[in-house]
């Protein structure tokens, strides 16, 4: 990516703030999902936290997204995830509205904008159809569709209700053609994500399928495996 | 520092989200507190951005701070600042409850917990003395206090209002006498700073007074030699 | 209103919480908009603050909306807005997301999904017509678009942007033909609403130019006559 | 109350969000209480629903609390809970900082302020010791210490915790002599009250114990007896 378009069907890994992806184990990950990326021919990005970001895009060369960034312009900010921060320590997007990370609406216009502003490709998540809807309508590169209740659950939302799924990408099209389209919570096997590209997914988001699967490397290998 | 004792007085200096303190700019200055610190046998701590943490650990010697950390454990928090994370990044420390970043107070507890446990340095900031002295009931290893309307000011609160400084420093020994008592807000002079020694801190926090500095190396050079 | 269709146009008059519209001046101002609603046959809204919805609604028969209410079920919610609080003390409808009370994308949908089930109506604010399209597709009973450097301006949004006005309506219409459409920030003359509804707006919302003028029957009374 | 001190000890009974103690409802469980409390001649202070205070000031002649107001003065903020619309309402004080309703510490001093100038009591909630001696640096009327993990168990905190309570009567009068202690959390029957007064608090704060009660009646009444 870092500049390009994003090939499909993508893979978006999210650390999030597990032990076995942070610092030293962040890099590990992001290697075994640079070769999974590489030997299947599928485009991967990870999203380490903030404080890993320049490590992890140092020590490889897959695609590297912020967890989140504030909508704030340098200054007096304390605290805070300044844009050009993650821009410089190597990261090329940045996820917007996670679950665990919800946003105001108004944020989220001014998070996309930012982001635009610095070239950062942005992927907001949303948790029901409705509001993936809503999202279209601010323009972000891709939109995550995870109901929280199957997030790090292990039941894949593109099999246990699909109909979300095919509801949310019918009410993102006619809003947006553009956008790509991910589904997430509770992928963890190849067989979840063509499921969910069957049902019109470009994509999945995931985490603890990967992030604390006893062997990493194998479970990111399988995921993108299934994607060709 | 990392792991000894703080040597007094101290001086922290907050990068907070300028420009002038990110990324590569983040590690030059460090280096001119590093040298500034050398020269005047004087206790420099640098708080960079969490993104910039790793980097001004590796390139320096200095004792880094985060800006913020969460009161988490690992697992699933997208988007949040994991005190693992720091630590591993090479953080001895973290501010607490800046101005720009104010918690609830239960928060600052557990991060003070989170803290300790990773034998992480905190510094509370308090914009009031009756909430310096409700932070030391929390048992901080420092409290700061800064008055929000002379932040970023140049006007110094040990010169401004002096018995905002007494007044702290009487509140909090009453009911702590360990904790060490920094000020803030309006810094950016070396008699700035002594009226600050001789009104009762420990020794100051401040940003803009060094990082907004024409020159930021003759800025923190006179900030220490008044310490000695 | 109170059950039945809402007439167009339609003035959404909001007491946010100035003194000139709490407690016994909040009644004296909803029989000042009720007078007017009933001289002009022209719909009028009021939304005292929460502590004087009963009040409002006992002395008065003019619509009655509140402020806020929080996604919350009946249980342990210290300090929060039941939505069946208000309903039970008289209100037919609610604000969400005022510019001044920002909520997550997630909330909102939340709050208009408990609003629905108690039969309340839904007035959702925007502050950009991008955000006011994405609200749409959450299918609220009315939008209002309210840039905020204009709240409280006295410069009426209708006339010094009509370009976000004509925007607003043309972006929410593509997703959403039912939804009413209001526009605020800045209204205070007769001659503001003519150019809002000229410009396509079904109705406007505003608070200063009505609570803060010297002769508040006079000002809703002039409001209200130029919706005729 | 209302203008008089608290005579002690005293029942702090938080009505909370739940339907058994809304709109109507809420007059009749306030009615219940002031008979308990002149029955047994110990003081009962009843805190309803921001929508329901003005109903129960005029309903009854018990002390009536507000669960929660900003920390603002009047003007523009919508949705917002202002100190002098509950003080117009019937409030003759405030419950602040509820462990469902936390604030930021800086919050807690300003509305402890705004409250002061209105002559509204303060009760401030807190969840450990060590926080309830942070909070007494701020001068509140009473301090109501309560465990987040027994509130509404049904096991009282006076019982199940003692060292809690006594270890917070101990940090909290090393810094303040006058603030009134209240233990809350679990709290059903008489027998915690007792044991409660009898650890060193000066009252209780409940809820559910009293609002979920098969009688309500019968539960603030026994509640009351073990007070004398």
């Amino acid at each position: 990516m870092r500049g390009n378009a994003i090939s499909l069907p993508v893979i978006l890994l999210n650390f999030k703030c597990y032990l076995e992806a942070t610092g030293s184990r962040a890099v590990s990950l992001a290697r075994h999902a640079q070769e999974a990326a590489r030997k299947h021919g599928v485009s991967i990005i990870v999203a380490p936290q903030v404080a890993d970001l320049r490590l992890v895009s140092q020590e490889t060369e897959i695609p590297v997204f912020a967890q989140h960034i504030d909508a704030i312009t340098a200054g007096s900010h304390t605290g805070h995830v300044l844009p050009e921060s993650v821009l410089e320590a190597g990261a090329s997007g940045v996820i917007i509205n996670h679950s665990e990370c919800r946003l105001q609406i108004g944020i989220i216009e001014d998070v996309i904008s930012r982001a635009k502003d610095l070239k950062l490709r942005t992927a907001v998540c949303a948790n029901t159809s409705r509001i993936a809807a809503a999202v279209a309508s601010l323009e972000p590169d891709m939109i995550a569709v995870e109901p929280p209740e199957l997030i790090g659950s292990g039941i894949a939302v593109s099999k246990a209700e699909p109909e979300i799924l095919t509801d949310t990408v019918t009410r993102i099209r006619r809003i947006n053609s553009e956008v790509i389209i991910l589904c997430g919570a509770g992928i963890t096997s190849g067989e979840d994500i063509k499921s969910a590209l069957a049902l019109g997914a470009q994509g999945v988001i995931l985490a603890s399928g990967v992030v604390k699967a006893r062997d990493q490397a194998a479970a990111i290998d399988e995921l993108a495996s299934a994607c060709r």
